[in-house]
Parts: C-alpha cells; structure tokens; sequence
C-alpha cells in the first residue's frame, strides 16, 4: 500500500464561460491525495508550500492518511500560483499568470519514513525534479509513474528525456503526447514514446476520455457524458490519483489491473469536475464512487454474438 | 430483413492532409448500403443519379442485394458532386465545390415493391424529400432513422422540425447535435432533441466515437484507435449503415440492440477510413468483422469489483 506522490500544492484562480472562482487550493500533488486517499493511505506527499498555505487544508489531508512529512513548508515565501481561463470546449485553456513562487527553487527531500515505497507517482512538475526525487530512493518502486506538460517539453527537454528512461507509465494528453512523439497519430505517438522509456503510456483526452497502450495492446476509458462541466481543473491529476490509488491498493501492476485504474481515473475525473477545485473530491463517499463505477460499466460493457 | 434507404448517390473529391483523390464515387446511400448489406438483404435503394454514373458500381451493389427500382437514372444530365478538404485533425473539413445537379429537384418515388418495408433508414437529404418518402408509405415502419447536417439547420428548419417529429432515431454528429439544440452540453443537447420527436438519439464523434442517448440511459462506443486516418468521408454514413443494418437483421429495437447496433456501426466506420471512398468497404469479409468486433471488445469491456 506504500505510495509517494510529488507534485505542487498550490493556489490556483479559475475563470470558466460559467463562473470565476476566488484563489482556490489546487496543485498537482492537492488533487492526486485527494483522490487516492479513497483507495490507499497512508500516502507520502512530497510538496512545498508557502507560509500563506491554509495549515486546515493540509490538516484535512493529514485526516485522509496524507503524510506530510515530506511537504516542506516555508514560511516567508508564498505558494506557487496559477490562473488560467478555460475556451467554450473546456478541453482548452489559456494562462493569465504564473507565479512560481517556493516551486522556483524548490529541492524535495525524501523522507527516510517514505523509503522502501513501492509506488512512486510524480505529478506534473520540473523534469529535475521528478528525477531529484528518483535519485533519492535506495530501492527503485515497483511502479514509477509520470505525468508532465509541454511547457517542459519546450524549455527542458533533455531533463525531460532522463526521467522518461527511468518511468514505467508516463501520462500526458493527446496534444501532449503528439509534441513529445511528433506524430498525429495516437497510435504511432504511443509507440514513439515506448521507445523512450515508459513501457506504459497513458493518453488523456479530457471529455473524450482515456487511453492506455502497451506492447500491442490497448484499452479505451471514456469519460462520463456529464450535464455540466463546471471546471476541469485537477482532472487530470484527479485521475492520476484514481490510477495510482488503486494500483497501490492491488499491489497488481499487470496490464489488466491498469484497465481497471483507468477506469476508476475517469470515475475520480467525472467527479472533480462538477465542482470548482477539490471542492466535490472532499465531500465525496464510498457508495458514489460505487455508483459512478456502475455507471461507467453501463456506459461501455456490451455483450455481442458474432454472426 | 426488409429495409429501405434512401439518401445521395454520387461523386466525390477528396483533398487530406496525407493524399487527394480523383472524382470517386461516394454519397449517403451509397455508403449506407454498402455498410448495411453485410448484415442485412435485400436492402431496397431510394436515390438519383445521373447518365455519368457507371453501370458497374451499381451491379456490385445489386450483386450485393441492393434493389435499384427506386434509384432514378436521369440519363442527360449529372450526378452530384461533392468536393472537401479535411483539416489535420480528419475531424473537420471545409466544402470546396457543390454540384447539386439530378439532387437539385429530386422527387423520390417509392416503388410498389418497397411498401411494407419494417426499417426505413433515411440518409442525408433535403429534409423536404426525407419527409416525401414517408409520406408516401402505407405503413408506418418499425423503425425510422434519419441522418441530417447542419446545412439543412440553416436552410430548411421548418422542414427538419417536420421530419423531426416523425423519425425514432436522430442522428448526428456533435456540432450539429449543439446547432440543433442550443446547448453545449451533449446530455442537454440530446434531452432537447428528444423533445422534438426521436426518442434515440446518436451522437457522432468521429475519432472520439458515439453516444446513443434514450430517456435517462446513455451508451458509448468508442472510434477504434487506428495508426492511420486515410479518408474520414462516408464515415458516418458506414456507421449509419452497421448500425441500420444489424437492426434490420436482428428486428430488435430494443435499447440493448441498439447499443450492439453502434458497436457495430463503429466497427464498420473504423473500416471505411483506411482507404479512399468505399474502397476499403467493397474488400471487407466476414471474417475482417468478427475480426475487429472482437477487437472493439478488447478496447472497452472491463470487469470490476466494488471493493
């Protein structure tokens, strides 16, 4: 059950064709505990914040079996910050402003209490620091997974490229994966990046799902036709949580298993969404996430007699 | 087994990003009854062409069991002609030329011979000639599918709304679903148009598959993932065709059937795409499709314990 998670916690500000949310909680590492709290805990947090985070906020991940040992937390600096303002489709979204703040030079110590982990998930963050994180373990997990962007891809891909050796899964989205493979097609994007490292590669594609390719092998999660999109902020992250949650639940890394992980990603997605930032992850139960689970079967599984 | 399809015979050129092709023979019906006619015959043709049109493409489809009597030949004058240019993402396209010739004042005539029909699948047409068509049934079909675009939104609404309200099933593809309904969201969307007379709804995504919407349930058949998109044209109407087909084969009109129906229906679209025209299609055995049903199965069916 021993997972890491490293990524930031941060503020993020939010505009939608629907709404404008107030400085919120987001960051990668804030959406993927949330979400995989429901599956594994204790999760070890790797992260750092400024001395304006809310310590209630951490608290309430520390409720959840999020250790924050590993959270550094500096005082006189501020959290890193994020706005962004999402187009009509909500798939795609422009940056008003970052602010890096404690992220800029942020160096991640690893805990002795997190060593011997068998599930590593790096959200999205600095390629070196992704790979400061792996330098540090004396035993590599059992499963190291990755998600990233493309504005690493542009200002640090040769960091970018030595973390991709050293991953097992590497999650991106569709526009992501075609910058990284300069292929347009998914399949031969997928391919590419195999070559690269990661023998698992997952592709988000927001509202038009997921999917997972590995060797020859592929399988499709879609995401749940939903009445209203509020916003799309963590999804990807939430969904990673979802993944790696239940992979380190399972303790079962086999190919089969990471269908079942995508698809409970797209159940923890489907939820995040329908509120601003971690807001609907926080209130949810056991019996919706079995219910949304059996949506998702009713939703795909079909049964059919060759003729 | 009996069926009805009534929709374009005609010409295509196609500009892509990775080819262009001569003038090939393309149009709804003719798709359709390609696609249709692996499942389902006879399958008796409504359609114009003109003098151009050569013999052989409709002996291989009469070879095929599609019956001509209500396919009009109007030997002076010519078929019509449609040519596009897709965009990188084959998801989008823009119209470089229509020639509406023999379509321009086509007045369809259903043959004594087709009366009776139980499935009646009307492809993309003037709404005005759609609604000739069952105006001049005896008996209202079992079932009444009806392709349209957002063309016809634009230049015949009070004839759409009218056929409308006399199909059972709708389909279209997602920006003609938010045309038609005033609503962003594909779940509002589809409860809209469900209010102006079909109670099915599917909804088309290209690469990103389909929904089938019917009171509170929904259903999702993925695009299967393909290394190549070769030419997306006849896409939807090969889809209409599985779908149609496997109904009319079945004569189940339940839901159930009908989410095997867009399986189906996205099984042979995923066929059409690989080659220009109706190419890839003309070739397909029984084999290649109980082949690649299988793999669709692959691609989406999971099984999970609530834990």
């Amino acid at each position: 059950m021993s997972l890491i998670v490293v990524g930031s916690m941060a503020f993020d500000a939010i505009e939608t064709p629907f709404g404008k949310s107030d400085k919120i909680i987001g960051g990668a590492a804030t959406y993927i505990a949330w979400s995989a709290s429901n599956f594994c805990q204790p999760i070890n947090q790797i992260s750092v914040v400024g001395g304006d985070f809310p310590q209630e906020e951490l608290d309430m991940l520390m409720q959840r079996g999020v250790m924050m040992e590993g959270v550094q937390i500096k005082k006189d600096e501020k959290s890193f910050f994020w706005s962004g303002r999402y187009h009509m489709d909500m798939n795609t979204r422009d940056t008003l402003e970052t602010q890096l703040n404690v992220l800029g030079d942020f160096k991640p110590v690893v805990p002795e209490s997190y060593q011997d982990c068998e599930f590593l998930m790096l959200g999205n963050l600095a390629p070196s620091v992704q790979l400061d994180v792996i330098d540090q373990l004396q035993n590599r997990p059992k499963l190291v997974v990755m998600d990233t962007m493309n504005f690493w891809m542009e200002s640090a891909m040769d960091d970018l490229k030595k973390v991709l050796e050293k991953v097992d899964v590497l999650m991106v989205n569709d526009s992501e994966a075609r910058e990284l493979s300069h292929e347009y097609s998914l399949v031969k994007a997928a391919r590419k990046i195999t070559e690269m490292g990661p023998q698992y590669v997952i592709i988000k594609k927001g509202e038009h799902g997921a999917l997972i390719f590995h060797e020859d092998k592929v399988f499709f999660a879609p995401a749940l036709p939903l009445e209203e999109v509020f916003d799309p902020t963590g999804a990807g992250d939430t969904f990673a949580g979802g993944f790696i949650g239940h992979l380190a639940r399972t303790k079962d890394i086999s190919f089969e298993n990471m269908k079942t992980g995508i698809i409970i990603g797209s159940v923890m997605a489907s939820f995040c969404v329908e509120k601003f930032g971690t807001e609907r992850l926080k209130e949810l139960t056991r019996e919706d996430i079995d219910k949304r689970l059996t949506q998702f079967q009713e939703l795909v599984n079909f049964e059919i007699e060759l003729v």
